[in-house]
């Protein structure tokens, strides 16, 4: 079409940087080896995917032997609750990842509250005792809502020494998948206080179907993919080195650029939402006012059909999502925004607006008023 | 250390084929987005995704919805038992992940014979009127040995047709990991007579983890990672558009080049063979004479230690496995080995030599030169 496509949905796919792809290429071709292999290039290839692991785990404070390399942060939610079952508490406003392994067991769901936060006292309200996991996301993938993790953490541990006293030795555990906020916030496994952890490189520029599973020492974990015993026999199958690889580099790059990174979008995104707000009072901005992620921006117009509004901005090279990326939810109404209480109208005039490494000054200016423009048309349209 | 590298071990690890390489790369940047993203280009990708699984059906002669994309052959084996579960039969030649997937549910190991052939009468000896799995490589990793799977499948048809007439509705499925047999052999699933197949891309010079379990219409599978939704809810998490389109391009060119590679290296292989067994008459080569993967050589020189000769070739340049590549494997003798009888003494003589693309006459007439000398000057310093 010759339109500039400007990228305004970093939430849903990150491009690979150009870093982490010249850091993959070798293990493709030469250093294509089995690591399990005997010979020198193949052992060689090994200490490169350990090397990978550890500057992983370094990235959040661990020991490389505490992680387990999986296909996708999906499959870490689900090696996470497979590993630890019994009764399980998350949040309405989950990924579909993390309900729909909560439903394979015995579950509570907890309300958020209208921000999308999930309050501590509301979760350990529904713990049992005979409850083992508790799954919150670092931060929300629609809303960018960032939850009080390390509270939650402290209240894990208190109930954890409220058993111990009462003589309760079902273990509880926090997990927390963290692929949203990876390069915006810390994830310091220690500081954040979790049990386990789950992160995917596809958000931070790093390959897709890549993630970890971290769990502490002492938690057990359970496979569910089984056969040549690698990953310590927590999930086999020939290690994907290049990828292991690609991740090292992307959340070593996200770490070091951190900071810089989340601050300079904190100040694109609230140009931008300034921008929308001032032209379009009656926009509703959602997600915490204070604790969300620099890059994300939730955004509704009631009364507009935002999957028109879509392909409108579509057509002149606005690349923005309705809501989650998720398959599961096409053509649904967001099981997030329902849940912070949105109403229909509210709720189906959604976009969600997410600045990454692809946005600067001037195209998500460029972005915003665009978005203005498309917004006033389609309101004329339906003489709103 | 200056010397040219002859890879002999191509059933452990291929590299990527330059061609499938650059179909993967327009994925991993400009065409990065995430396929359940809404607007034009990520739709683009979603059709691209797509193609890519219906250039992969293609090839086994099958339809792509009956395709689950999995990360590896290790994860679609795991799906096929966990799926249809019950009473599963399986031969003590398998690969790890067969065997160990199989010992999660009530489980027959029979025996092979000799060659590393599983007999279709002892199989079907080992069906119970509550069998539902049977499971059978289409060739050994470690020998090569082709299995009689159009025998087998006949007679899955014949107890298929046995139970219903005997009112018995439990259903009997026969499931085959093809990974090491695509490009050598036909794959086509209605002339196999499978139910279920796995094929892996990572040993046809395409992307590792990267794998599919097809099931014939009817099958009913039961996803083990659950979440958005992807791949008709049976392997939930974002799709690796790279990856898949990567094994299309791999699968197609395996397909096509088939009768000219499995000639051209049964040509090498047998060369190879022949010069090895003349210069040293005690050598024994396992696997079936004739149903034998083109490429595959298995050969054990009694009373030789084959991980130190293994390092010896290393250092000449000629890159050999001792066994199957599998971590589990390391340091402990094959399973296969002892399955086919092999005695300790030849069993720790072996090596596995895979030819592959990167073997030429010229290389492989090097390569056996070496193996010889280095054989030689072994059985001296032992005094054998």
């Amino acid at each position: 079409m010759g339109v500039e496509l400007i990228y305004l949905d970093h939430a849903a796919a990150t491009p690979l940087d150009e870093r982490v792809f010249l850091a993959m290429q070798p293990y493709f071709t030469e250093q294509f080896y089995n690591p399990s292999s005997p010979y020198a290039p193949a052992l060689q290839v090994r200490r490169d995917y350990d090397a990978a692991k550890h500057t992983i785990a370094r990235a959040i404070g661990a020991k490389p032997d505490e992680l387990v390399m999986t296909a996708g942060a999906t499959e870490s939610i689900n090696l996470a609750f497979a590993s630890i079952g019994g009764h399980v508490v998350t949040a309405n406003i989950e990924h579909h990842a993390v309900l729909a392994a909560a439903r394979e067991y015995d579950h509570t769901i907890v309300a958020s509250d209208e921000h999308g936060r999930v309050q501590t006292s509301v979760i350990m309200a529904a713990v049992r005792p005979d409850t083992r996991l508790i799954s919150i996301a670092l931060a929300n993938n629609e809303l960018g809502t960032v939850q009080p993790l390390r509270d939650i953490a402290s209240a894990v541990r208190e109930e954890r020494q409220k058993r111990l006293a009462a003589g309760n030795t079902t273990p509880i555990y926090l997990h927390s998948d963290a692929s949203q906020g990876v390069g915006q916030l810390d994830v310091h496994v220690s500081r954040l206080g979790v049990d386990l952890l789950t992160v995917n490189a596809g958000k931070i520029y790093g390959p897709k179907q890549t993630a970890f599973l971290w769990a502490a020492s002492g938690v057990m974990l359970k496979p569910q993919i089984v056969g040549g015993g690698q990953e310590r026999g927590l999930r086999s199958g020939t290690e994907n080195v290049a990828s292991v690889v690609g991740f090292a580099k992307a959340i070593e790059l996200a770490e070091t650029h951190r900071k810089y990174e989340s601050e300079r979008l904190h100040k694109l995104r609230n140009l931008l939402q300034g921008q929308l707000v001032a032209a379009l009072p009656s926009a509703v901005v959602s997600g915490h006012a204070k604790h969300r992620l620099a890059g994300h921006l939730h955004i509704s117009f009631p009364g507009i059909d935002a999957e028109r509004l879509v392909f409108a901005l579509e057509a002149r090279g606005v690349l923005v999502a309705t809501g989650s990326a998720c398959a599961a939810n096409k053509g649904t109404r967001s099981h997030v925004l329902t849940a912070i209480g949105l109403s229909d109208s509210v709720a189906d005039g959604s976009l969600r607006l997410t600045l990454g490494h692809l946005s600067t000054p001037e195209n998500t200016a460029r972005a915003g008023e665009i978005i203005i423009e498309e917004m006033q048309r389609e309101r004329q349209r339906i003489g709103l």
